[in-house]
């Protein structure tokens, strides 16, 4: 399994270099407003309509304020005369979400302006480039579905652990009513918050439902990083406590609490980067538990991993075109070319960051039990 | 209404002034152990076995760390050899959770080793000295509830508004089971999230639950500052925004989509702080709705604020011992003698912090939905 931690390492470090859009127009649009996931009142960060993000931190007697975003050093900032520190990025980013944080004097520190985030393996402050296709995970009046909270026993790991649960609105009125059910994986680093927090997945849900383009499921997400790995520490990645976790504990509870259809054909699993690698370890550890697979941004299937093709329904393979777009393409033509029903998506201008997973949940969601 | 404003940022002030503890033992005992509150893998900051907190932040190069907690003008932490900034606490902590940040070089930034809490208006970084009593809101195997998070909608403020429903185990497994609803509400600055995040309302309803103590109820929260009120502006504060979200939109949905008990026998309200200020005056303008009222460190009701006795099956006062105890005491024992069903509790070495509320919900708990 070496060659996949490989690649997969070489897509992260390719997409944190080229995270930063490459065209830097003539000037500098004073339109700037505060990031949509700035905290209640906050005015900074900004971001204007061409994609560059302005910053402004209290730190009168700091001697350096950086703040560390994309793969080119950060953007320094400047104390200006009413003691702030302030400054805008060199460059547009991307749309969508992107992790940051500040380097006060040396020292990590968040954004007080922002919202935080778990990435990094730590609670990051998030910054959010409007999306000119923003409109699918925006909050509407429609109908909403519900993320709870669970906590289930877990005899592995000897405690009660946590997962989230997306029910789709309307969810338990009808007992008979029984839905499929997604489990999704966050990426290295992250937690069983980013789909919701990050992901917006709940909203994305909601607005397929509203508009008819899906049949309504249940999405499930728990922490996939049960043998706390650290960076660098992939290679020796054990699939097994976390497998035992969710294949053994939590879908049992999952399937006991909740109105499933408690068996293979309506089970799927999906994961970004590191969730993705994990989707493949245990969708082919477990071809009798799930039968729709996904990968957002975390490496391809090829035809001779799949051992009993009648298993498997829908083969969902996606990145951004900013990390590895043709090996993502060239795997789902192979798939496809061995009989499996496999579908590949691209998410235009993004690379390793949630607005590629965003949109891929928003493509792979109707694609998901369609009989 | 005005003298009550001036009591509740009196109890403010009163407690900020109190929170640190007055005994201060000869030796401070190197038994220090992380807090539980810590972000993943973070050793500091740590709290020793006497409750005092010990904090570690690096920032090489800048000229003063201060950490912000209790009333005493902080703890001023110093640079070690090894570059990092260390401090002590000068005497120990009370008991239970704390909110603080670090002022470095003058910018207040959290501290990147804990995780972050909603309160004063911005997520602030939490501590938690392991109270005597901590045993009742443990994480314990037994059943748990779930905390869902609904979206509502919210014709008054034009938006879908958030809100946490807590579940009690086995929820929804028998459709015909109803169940009582309380609404709790989170104090001044703080926010939906509160009641579980810092309360751990869902975990003391669980062991609760599971000790056979109480009879299982729905719990509703959400944002009770509707208006938008800043410090300072509560004399200005105005009830009709958030009265009409919780009374003629939240209650309704959650009516529409739990299986509730949906009567004003079985409604209860209450709040913390300011959110005993909101729970009082709604109570009091709507009695057809709400029969079980709750003030914790949030006031009190005097006898001549009930018009109809029969309406009011329980009012229940709560602070801490280092607040106004007396106040509470004598304002349940005029309620009583004017025929009400009236409770008062004092929670022993706490002030206007999370503890007294936390130890105030478990005691409230089993008093309410008795018949």
């Amino acid at each position: 399994m070496k060659p996949y931690f490989i690649t997969f390492i070489l897509l992260l470090t390719l997409s944190v270099s080229l995270c930063v859009a490459q065209t830097t127009p003539a000037t500098i649009l004073e339109d700037f407003k505060p990031s949509t996931l700035n905290q209640p009142g906050k005015e900074y960060p900004m971001v204007n309509s061409q994609g560059y993000a302005r910053f402004k931190v209290k730190a009168p007697d700091a001697q350096s304020v950086t703040v560390g975003l994309g793969g080119r050093g950060g953007t320094k900032l400047t104390k200006g005369a009413d003691t702030l520190w302030v400054g805008t990025t060199a460059s547009p980013l991307d749309e969508g979400f992107h992790y940051y944080h500040l380097t006060v004097d040396g020292g990590v520190f968040n954004d007080p302006g922002t919202l935080n985030f778990y990435g990094s393996t730590r609670w990051e402050s998030g910054i959010e480039i409007p999306a000119h296709d923003q409109d699918f995970y925006a909050l509407k009046d429609v109908p909403h579905g519900n993320v709870q909270q669970i906590l289930f026993p877990s005899p592995s790991t000897n405690t009660s652990r946590r997962a989230f649960v997306y029910t789709p609105p309307g969810y338990g009125k009808d007992k008979k009513k029984r839905y499929p059910v997604l489990y999704l994986q966050h990426g290295w680093g992250e937690d069983e918050t980013a789909w919701s927090n990050q992901g917006h997945a709940n909203l994305i849900m909601d607005n397929l439902i509203a508009e008819g383009k899906i049949k309504p499921f249940i999405i499930v997400m728990t922490y996939g990083m049960t043998n706390e790995i650290k960076f660098g520490g992939l290679r020796n990645f054990d699939i097994k406590p976390f497998q035992t976790v969710l294949v053994d504990e939590l879908i049992p509870y999952v399937d006991a609490n909740f109105n499933t259809i408690a068996d293979q054909p309506h089970r799927a699993m999906a994961g970004l980067s590191m969730g993705g690698m994990e989707t493949k370890t245990i969708t082919l550890n477990k071809p009798e538990v799930f039968s729709h697979y996904a990968l957002l941004s975390g490496g391809t299937y090829a035809p001779a991993d799949i051992k009993d093709k009648s298993k498997v329904k829908l083969i969902f393979i996606s990145c951004g075109s900013k990390e590895r777009p043709d090996g993502v393409k060239n795997a789902a033509a192979a798939l496809k070319e061995a009989g499996l029903n496999a579908v590949s998506y691209v998410s235009e201008g993004t690379a390793h960051e949630f607005l590629t997973w965003r949109r891929s949940l928003y493509q792979l969601a109707p694609l998901l039990f369609k009989d």
